[in-house]
């Protein structure tokens, strides 16, 4: 299992819209062939970026998505924003799951 | 819901031994009162970090962790790495959960 974390710094004043773009997009990749989650984070001090995580079967799947026309439909949804909303570029990170453990399991909130 | 992120940077000659430290950690925090779930995260990149990140009900679940018994227990047998086997600081970063999806759950592997 691998996860996708997409660091976006994001100027306090444009949170909301942030989040705002995100509204309708988890239902585009959630149907994704090995797609496992996905999670929208919030930082609650603003020097820190948001982070969009998506965990994912392997590399291979979360590269199939990024070429997908699912995706490239929600990025065009989502690309309204104006430059001052962001303190900076994104920053990709990606990892491999070596240790997972869960207490309670959620399904969708 | 909230998630921590501890964003640790470890030298490569160290992956191993810093993986090795957390084989005994999880029964640890698992019990804990708010425990949602926690990761350990292995970078793709090497110049990112490693993240271990652990998901709270709440801030206050969390701080309550931070000041267990069991915290300290679990760093205690951990803290035998070599300065060296760092490459800086970690970083703490905190978020609240936004939005998230699932289409497979899993309780541990």
């Amino acid at each position: 299992m691998i996860v996708v974390c997409n660091r976006i710094p994001v100027h306090p004043d444009y949170f909301d819209a942030f989040e705002e773009r995100f509204k309708d997009r988890a239902a585009l990749v959630d149907g994704m062939d090995g797609f496992i989650s996905f999670q929208l984070l919030r930082p609650h001090n603003a020097e820190h970026p948001y982070t969009v995580m998506t965990f994912w079967e392997s590399k291979d799947h979360y590269e199939a998505w990024i070429n997908s026309e699912e995706f490239k439909q929600g990025h065009a949804q989502s690309g309204r924003m104006p430059s001052e909303a962001f303190l900076g570029h994104p920053m990709l990170e990606t990892f491999d799951v070596i240790q997972s453990t869960a207490k309670i399991v959620r399904e969708a909130e």
